[in-house]
């Protein structure tokens, strides 16, 4: 195959560069991933995991996702099926992401990105909003109405307007022009989220649904500044599954928490999970919440940070600092000078201004984590460690070495089989 | 009043912190300003000028004018007509601006916005959006359609949006988070542009308007990347007028060009003009054009460097050193901290996160200018020097020094007949 680990790492690079992600519709994830259809299943974030050990907010949002689905009609009935009935699922083992618990049941719609040059499609779950949230582990009341009216309204009319355009919207091109307006796709999305905004509106407008529903369409999509995040998130899975199909090589192609374990896939390792017990976020809370009611780490949106966005490209939005508690501008900098150490190549797509033109990182490779013992800065939002709060802060977190350590020596184990 | 021109500069740049500019309504101008009721009347750019003298962009809009209010039916008549019967008369003593050429006759729409704070009301007329226009001096064919679509459509949906809202859109809000996003507001407002989309598309989805008209205008604002452009222009007369009322100091109100000339105005000298020939600004050009055909400097759009975005504002904005000829980062970095030296204060409510937080520069002081010999950076697209053809390119100018330099006098002069 390949001579060496930097050629395999080549090609991989070279396939994560070449895919152009397009959002082309929005489907009940029934209807897309087949083993939402299997019986009562929900896909989760991270790594494998069992009910009885998740932590609150994935376990909230399976409550949520009980009474949603119409399995349970009580949060103690919810809990019972939860624990006798449901099968979960990464949704990394399905072409798929979902942020903070990842909970997603067929019902739910689906944010469909399809991969216009390698023909590969991710889905990822829409983003709700901010306050009282299922992915926070938030479940009853406003959450379900919420959840109710995505499907019902929300799902329907993004994916007519969708359907008006010959081949969707374009991601890479979105998010290279958001990318000089501030974002850094997991924190902060105010401008792709605006520019999606701007490239919908229109064919929201001049759709069959009640004017009504439009109006509340936009409304919705007007207030919901992180609503670009789970398309982001769609994007990167897309675009690292095209990178690890090529089998080969050291480049790290998800990255990804369930509240217990971190767990990393490698380009050459195929779908083993190296895992380890994940840190906890530090950063700024909400008023009237603290440290001690931050959930261990949780959620696919690692996904970023896999590709090379996120906390990698900290300097791009250097506003984010000051939300996750990392200070300034030269904090920025500092950070995703850091980041340059670990990740292979610059995205010479993702150019940041505020880094003097330079792209984005890309390619994070396992060697150089454990040659520097640098691990990759992840922004993220920070859940209540009880199931039904939801967010209650937002900071920085690391995944624990010994992840890129067990990856290094199943890679030196399978090139000594091999040779 | 005063005691000192540094006290009167405070009360100046008090009030224009002071001021809070809303966008409230779209309006014909004839039905905001009186003067363009008093027959054959026309707003122009820059300080006054005559017909005979004016330069190519401003003639071809001056004839396109006279084809969209019916008062010629060629352009040899509508030439004949502007040398015998029209009046021409500055946007700037009317409470209004106009980019580039700024003609604007009273069935064209204006933007309204008002001053919540001190009361006073300022105009603009409408983006066209890009390639051939009337503001660059493009004037038939497309350019009436245009002109008549945007008087008969996207006028009244844009009316009936914001009349939705209890008190318009709060501009100082919206441009505080557009700047932490690449806009300088001169030559880029992608953000500010895609946040008033944001904020107008629901109430645009909801009105009465048909679907095809409202899908229209949605279409429009989706591709008009410097529709904000005008908007930021009213804004700044907004403020920068609301700081002229206070009657003293040595603090610059406008700066603006008709082609021939360019004028300021200073807070303590009343309405007079201190003029002096404009110079050429020198970038980068279209694809089949040249320095050779570009116009020299026009446009009232010198209002967003009053205020001290713009040029001013470089650094926030990276990107549009590379779209101007500026160079990269480090250079935009280089223009905002040499307009640092002449501009009194920082505008706290406008961030700068590629600034390190800093604030905009607030307060051009006549006094530094000459005292430094350093003078504004203009940000400007470029026009060609003939009638009809439009824009060829975008770069910098900066204007002549002979300006400030009479008005020191003038200043001087005063204060000598005063004690």
């Amino acid at each position: 195959m390949y001579a060496t680990i930097n050629e395999a790492n080549a090609a991989v690079i070279a396939e994560i560069r070449r895919a152009r992600p397009r959002l082309v519709d929005v489907r009940p994830a029934g209807e897309c991933i087949p083993a939402l259809a299997e019986g009562p299943v929900l896909m989760h974030a991270g790594p494998p995991i069992e009910w009885s050990a998740m932590t609150g907010p994935m376990k909230g949002a399976v409550l949520g996702a009980c009474l949603f689905e119409g399995w349970a009609k009580t949060a103690e009935e919810a809990e019972a099926f939860a624990a006798a009935k449901i099968r979960f699922v990464p949704c990394h083992d399905n072409s798929a992401v979902g942020p903070m618990g990842g909970i997603t049941s067929a019902h739910m719609p689906v944010l469909v990105v399809k991969n216009a040059e390698q023909g590969n499609v991710a889905y990822c779950n829409l983003n709700e909003g901010i306050g009282k949230v299922m992915r926070f582990g938030a479940f009853e009341g406003e959450v379900q109405t919420r959840l109710a009216w995505m499907r019902d309204v929300l799902a329907p009319v993004l994916s007519a307007a969708l359907k008006k355009k010959a081949d969707g919207i374009d991601l890479t091109a979105l998010m290279a022009q958001a990318i000089t307006m501030g974002d850094e796709f997991h924190q902060r999305n105010i401008a792709a989220s605006a520019l999606l905004m701007k490239a919908l509106a229109a064919d929201i407008a001049a759709g069959e649904a009640s004017r009504e529903d439009k109006e509340a369409v936009l409304r919705f999509l007007e207030r919901t500044d992180q609503f670009f995040l789970n398309v982001a998130m769609a994007h990167c899975k897309c675009v690292m599954d095209a990178g690890h199909a090529v089998g080969a090589g050291s480049i790290v192609t998800a990255m990804t928490r369930n509240g217990r374990d971190f767990g990393i896939r490698v380009a050459g390792l195929g779908n083993r999970w190296f895992t380890a017990p994940v840190n906890t976020p530090v950063g700024l809370f909400f008023t009237g919440y603290s440290q001690a009611d931050a959930n261990p780490d949780i959620g696919d949106s690692a996904i970023t940070e896999t590709f090379g966005i996120g906390g990698a490209a900290m300097i791009a939005a250097p506003g984010v600092t000051r939300f996750v508690g990392s200070g300034g501008f030269s904090d920025a900098l500092e950070i995703s000078e850091e980041m340059r150490e670990i990740y292979v190549e610059a995205n010479t797509t993702l150019q940041i201004p505020t880094w003097d033109f330079q792209g984005a990182c890309i390619g994070l490779d396992v060697r150089r984590v454990v040659e520097t013992g640098i691990t990759p800065v992840i922004n993220t939002g920070i859940a209540h460690r009880l199931p039904g709060i939801g967010q209650v802060g937002a900071g920085t977190v690391r995944p624990p070495l010994a992840c890129f350590e067990q990856a290094l020596e199943a890679l030196a184990a399978a090139r000594t089989k091999a040779a």
